[in-house]
């Protein structure tokens, strides 16, 4: 049997044997994860509540669903502080990577470096440690975009998304200044924010997008009114995201319309902008926003207009990044002709940050820099997460148990409630009639044992860890149908 | 000899008895410290300029100053890739708190709770595992300021911040709104980046302030020009810091007078603004912006200017918070008759987050939130942070030491060029006469074994760790003498 706990050698070999390695795919990558959910209480248990409570003192527990017991869960199962195991489908919103306590993680504590990174928290941009070079190469480049031979490493998500956004702004301005240098006046109304210094440029993103909650990245939201209300934000132009109709087969000709239309809005927004677009900013499959696909024509045209019109496309891979969708990162199921100009991640990858081309750099030095720059304890975690996905060929089971996934949902779509089954590797969606019903399809599920999430207003994302196998979809499916049959 | 690792019975007698403590105070908290600095090659040296030559295929390396080797890095001391010791006056840009392989960050790597916390990181809005309550508790509301209860916890600085200025805007905007819900006009209008739901509020900073380098953080950012040219800004209104003279006592009335220019410039500003202001932030000392202090009484009448005008007021204790100027909070010094609105903290305290009263909770859930809500894995060490602090009366050791430094800095201002000598605690900074005499002075510094930066246009800012002892401030001074007399 294959198991995550074989030696390296052993590994080796079997990964080297691709026939082997298909043969054996069933096995579980976890030969000590729970065999099912047992749920001994109400979720949130008793412990949980009592738990949220004590903390609410201090902080907002409203979007708890429960209290976790880390030190128990194991692979693709969660248990609770009341000893409940759930099977993990919305593993943290969809940011763990390949399971609870997986041994690649947890031998890291015993690896020097990672001490050494653990107890002096480097400051990356001023004295990087001597291992960081091998981070970066092992973490980020051996997976980079192809074309993209850079990478800038930050904090969060939003963080990503906004350093993402100022090297757009700042390329850009340095191409409209050509050879010349910072004008006085720029430099002076910079510094009381008016322009010319604080340019009036925009970032164009989409209807139901979701980049980010801090300034910049929440101007380019849209995924929900009580995430921007009452927020200053950006006077930033928003085109519409596509609304695909299901199944796909069935309605070819609107889909196309609708993409070609909403195409047209976002060439007619960059040309007639009021504050010119620096760059276009697109996720490969909103998430937030409930799961809304594009096709990948879609997507090559819009790098076109962007490429006619000289603005930059940033492909915001939160979410979508690191092998849920079947490939590392979603984009390249677009086939581009080239490659985007930026590509954002964070989440599974624990690390966050955001690739480029080095033509993007500022031509002078701290305009892209903060105190930290990244975490070298956490950009280990990435290159162990890489060489998990490698060595356990994650892609490939991913593409596997996504393509039984969508078969068996497929199927449900005629016998029970659930509509417009949409997904690439195990980054499934479908809808329930409306909110309420999804709210009560998500709190049953958790009853009986599978911690599920939503997205949009009626949406059930499916966000389960690369190490989800048949094994668990079968548990999935199965409770599923038992919770939409009462 | 009083030493770390003692054990924890003997520390707690010591501690105990004050007397004892306070005679043995100058013994080194590392006993495994370097006596002295070494440097055996120019800095940066060879091998630093190799790795960085290497990494800057990656990544922009123009801001190093060499290439770390953390592993060999001890208490006071950083050492460099090519063998070079420094003492360490820079810390990460003042993020390191306890020092280099602190033995309270190393044990906790052999901790369970800490390797589960490692492993497996939590959506802390969604499922916060069993002991983050107890994380909660021992780092945050430990020390929290009084009158504030609550701890929202994030990533770094700029999102502190960013999220401090998120519930001004939503408090103030629940305050007009008063019984009735959202409208539908707000609803709709935010998702188009427009008002009255993305409303025309602002955040009041003073001029020369640094509060990070995202879009709503950059906005209240005045700094330095480079830091904010060609990046779109908020119109948000800047009041002057006052610029004090020094020595403060030959110039009280001329600084009482600034001070007062300030405050009514503040108040003109808030009263006149053309988009209201919800709140103020300020920091205790301007710290990027070239160490700029005002005394205790400014920020008394800045809090009654905010009180008058119902505007919040945030501290933005980034760099000046957890003990570097002698209190754990430098704004404890104001004396303040009822707390500020919010504190904001990061870097030495290695979690970052911000505390507020529950009054200041946004009335719905989900509007101050994202994927990790901070990090528990940083939040033990602030645990660890706070525990060393106290056992060992760190707070004690920075008064006593940053006495020591002022009054041998001044008396280096007679026989020296350098000036306006200024701080709290070992929070400390003096100019010299000019930018290039300023970089030519850290240049030296490093090259003669002492890590030391630079703010604003030509201050030098001491930013030692608070394990930082009258031996290390002797070497200081010592080569700070080689260099000056040059």
């Amino acid at each position: 049997m294959l198991s995550l706990i074989v030696s390296r050698s052993v590994t080796r070999l079997v990964t080297q044997s691709r026939s082997l390695a298909t043969l054996s795919h069933q096995a579980s990558f976890f030969p000590d994860e729970p065999s099912k959910p047992n749920v001994v209480t109400p979720v949130p248990g008793p412990k949980s509540k009592e738990i949220l409570s004590k903390l609410n003192q201090y902080q907002d527990t409203r979007s708890a669903f429960f209290v976790a017991d880390f030190s128990k869960s194991k692979g693709n199962y969660i248990v609770d502080a009341d000893g409940n195991t759930l099977l993990d489908v919305f593993a943290q919103i969809a940011s763990i990577p390949i399971g609870y306590n997986h041994p690649a993680f947890l031998s890291l504590a015993e690896k020097p470096a990672f001490r050494t990174a653990l107890a002096n928290r480097a400051a990356l941009g001023v004295s990087p440690n001597v291992d960081w070079l091998d981070s970066v190469e092992k973490a980020f480049m051996s997976v980079a975009p192809k074309g993209m031979s850079n990478v800038f490493t930050a904090m969060c998500g939003s963080c990503a998304n906004e350093n993402a956004f100022k090297t757009a702004f700042m390329y850009k301005a340095a191409k409209r200044r050509g050879d010349r240098d910072f004008s006085l006046e720029e430099l002076n109304s910079c510094m009381k924010n008016e322009a010319p210094g604080s340019p009036d440029s925009s970032i164009l993103s989409f209807t139901h997008a979701f980049h980010g909650r801090l300034f910049g990245s929440l101007t380019a939201t849209a995924s929900k009114a009580i995430h921007k209300v009452d927020i200053p934000a950006f006077d930033w132009p928003k085109a519409p995201f596509p609304q695909l109709k299901y199944p796909l087969e069935e309605h070819e000709d609107y889909n196309a319309n609708v993409e070609k239309d909403a195409l047209t809005h976002v060439e007619s927004l960059i040309v007639n902008a009021k504050k010119p677009v620096a760059a276009v900013v697109v996720e490969p499959i909103q998430s937030e926003g409930g799961d809304n696909h594009a096709s990948p024509a879609f997507f090559r045209k819009l790098q076109e207009i962007c490429k006619r019109n000289d603005v930059l496309l940033i492909v915001d891979e939160v979410q979508t990044g690191v092998g849920a969708t079947g490939t590392f990162w979603a984009h390249e199921a677009w086939n581009l002709p080239s490659p985007p100009d930026m590509v954002t991640f964070s989440k599974k990858f624990q690390a966050a940050g955001f690739f480029l081309h080095p033509r993007f750099r500022p031509p002078q030095a701290y305009r892209l820099y903060n105190t930290w720059m990244g975490d070298p304890v956490r950009a280990m975690q990435a290159a162990a997460i890489v060489q998990e996905i490698k060595e356990r060929d994650l892609l490939q089971n991913v593409q596997q148990v996504g393509h039984y996934l969508r078969e068996n949902l497929k199927q449900m779509e005629s016998t029970t409630p659930i509509k417009n089954m949409r997904g690439q590797g195990t980054f499934i969606a479908f809808d329930l009639p409306d909110p309420s019903q999804r709210d009560t399809f998500l709190t049953k599920m958790r009853q009986k044992g599978v911690n599920i999430g939503g997205c949009g207003d009626r949406t059930v994302r499916l966000r389960p860890m690369l190490t989800f196998q048949r094994h668990h979809a079968d548990i999935l499916l199965d409770t599923m149908k038992t919770v939409l049959s009462t």
